[in-house]
């Protein structure tokens, strides 16, 4: 049985906790976050990333704001400037905004209620968590012949991209959690290595047997009939069913279907977004170039070198088996493919 | 026009000179092995590297032994033994005892003409490169409607990876001279980064314009768009077709195949194995695990965490739009496909 006690985004007396994820797998450290500059610099130092996690963090960063407002005698109008600040520290991190605008509507009511309101955050996130990790994991026993079912992933989707647990590595874990798991190949996940660094410090925490690979080797492992599954998260998920994901993902998705075996794609579905029609749609954000030129401080190509560094990919539907949330699992085909995912329609 | 002034091995004097391509891109340094041992350092350290480049080594290296014998008095039996060791310095390598067998008939004939039919692999290799840039030049320009003619390349396959020009490389060189090529988007190249450390700066050299990606992100390049060609090389093709070459190149390919944009494989026609029937029969090469866990002296994952470095990959012949060696183009398709391109038949 895995104990889940990593807790990559907590809150502790007056303070926000982060592990610091800059400093894994060397350290574990923690960081207590108890005014606004601190939970931003956090933010964009990608101490604390992952859609789930970044939603909690923008709710419990409104409590940090209304504490240090009380602290310092701040008015309504610095307090709201000062939360506008936490909202906007990843622009493209959609959940951060979330997270910050579902609790604002209570700081009126005083920043217990607001407390109360990002703990939901966490507590919601965590049930989603575990719900479609069985769903996904029921999918997954079921299109799968091989025992153990030996799992391929990408980049970090467990408990420290959320508040707890895990999507795509929720499922691994599950997969674990029943008996049935064999090796997970876990891609390094270049250029910030979250495969690596954070991937591979859980699984070894939970003892599950790993390898870790480049990003190229993927494809090659996928097509040697190593693994039986691909498993990776989502950043969004379009109404169609294409969905970004890490840069990466697609040639993953790519290379299950050459092998015919299922590249299944696992999120909550508030990564759905059916305002969005298809991949099309989506704006492939462009990190800055010294991620893919310089590692572990050393420049790694000629001086004055042009790095490309989208930092994600669209996978499209028709490469997708199965996208699974914790309404459960949906075969993406067809032009509102998603709706299923979110019980919603616009 | 692109001078091609980079020499990775040359003879010089009384010494086998190679540009240390560890150093790249950094620096750029010579070595003069003027004995046994200093050769086989170069080769184990891939100071020196890529097959036909390999193939000169061999070559010279038996040089290097020869007159090491004669400042040193060893008798036959101990020559015969050192020019061992370098054949067998690294025993995937099969152009580095190609090129040693090549010149040992000759060595009762002494130095000079061992030297002489040394130099003989170095002519022909050249000859060979700029005959198969050529030929795929051509192709392209027949296959490519966009100008310019946008090109993703992996690995090196340049003058630092044979004996000057290149063959994947050389291909892009002869579109460069023609005046039509683009950008070139060059695979970082994991896990020894040949990609950025060594193709950059040879493309930098010449003038050519080019960004370095990570592996992961070469899949999404080539689905958006933003190419219009994948041309890599080889290091060994079977009979059928199927390609061995650096890991991460199957995934270009089956990319390639989803966008419907040509994937063409470069090489010299010895890289051509009639006795390999498919890449099922070719052995596929594992490296230490530290490349993949260790970057740039770091540790990058979990103290005793597992990594699995697989060297290359094997693209089936079904995903290869063009093979082109020294002797023409041959699209891969048939269980003996490969036989037009060595003039040869088992």
């Amino acid at each position: 049985m895995i104990e889940d006690s990593i807790q990559a985004v907590s809150w502790q007396d007056d303070a926000l906790v982060l592990i610091d994820q800059t400093q894994l797998p060397a350290d574990v450290e923690y960081l207590h976050c108890r005014d606004v500059d601190s939970v931003i610099d956090a933010i964009v130092r990608l101490a604390v990333r992952g859609a789930p996690a970044l939603g909690a963090v923008g709710g419990y960063g409104v409590v940090v704001a209304m504490l240090q407002a009380e602290r310092e005698g701040w008015d309504s109008t610095e307090l709201a400037a000062q939360i506008s600040r936490v909202r906007d520290a990843r622009p493209t991190a959609v959940n951060l905004a979330w997270g910050v605008d579902r609790v604002q509507p209570f700081v009126g009511q005083g920043v217990m209620a607001v407390l109360e309101k990002a703990h939901a955050i966490v507590a919601e996130d965590q049930q989603a968590n575990r719900e479609l990790s069985r769903h996904g994991g029921d999918w997954i026993l079921d299109q799968v012949q091989h025992r153990p079912i030996r799992v391929l992933t990408h980049c970090n989707t467990g408990s420290l991209a959320t508040t707890g647990w895990g999507t795509a590595l929720g499922i691994i874990r599950d997969l674990f959690e029943r008996g049935v798991l064999g090796e997970v190949f876990v891609d390094e996940t270049r250029p910030l290595l979250q495969g690596s660094r954070l991937t591979a410090w859980e699984l070894q925490r939970d003892g599950i047997d790993y390898l870790v690979q480049t990003d190229g080797a993927a494809a090659s492992t996928i097509l040697r009939g190593l693994v039986d599954v691909a498993i990776i998260g989502a950043d969004r998920i379009a109404r169609n069913g294409d969905t970004a994901n890490k840069i990466g993902s697609v040639a993953v998705a790519l290379a299950c279907q050459a092998a015919g075996i299922p590249f299944v794609v696992a999120a909550p579905s508030s990564t759905v977004d059916l305002n969005t029609a298809s991949g099309a749609d989506i704006h492939i954000e462009e990190r800055n170039a010294d991620e893919v030129t310089v590692i572990a401080d050393r420049l790694m190509t000629p001086a004055g070198a042009r790095g490309f560094n989208p930092a994600f990919d669209v996978t499209p539907h028709q490469y997708i088996s199965a996208i699974v949330t914790e309404r459960g699992v949906v075969i993406p085909r067809g032009e509102h493919a998603a709706d299923a995912l979110t019980g919603e329609s616009v």
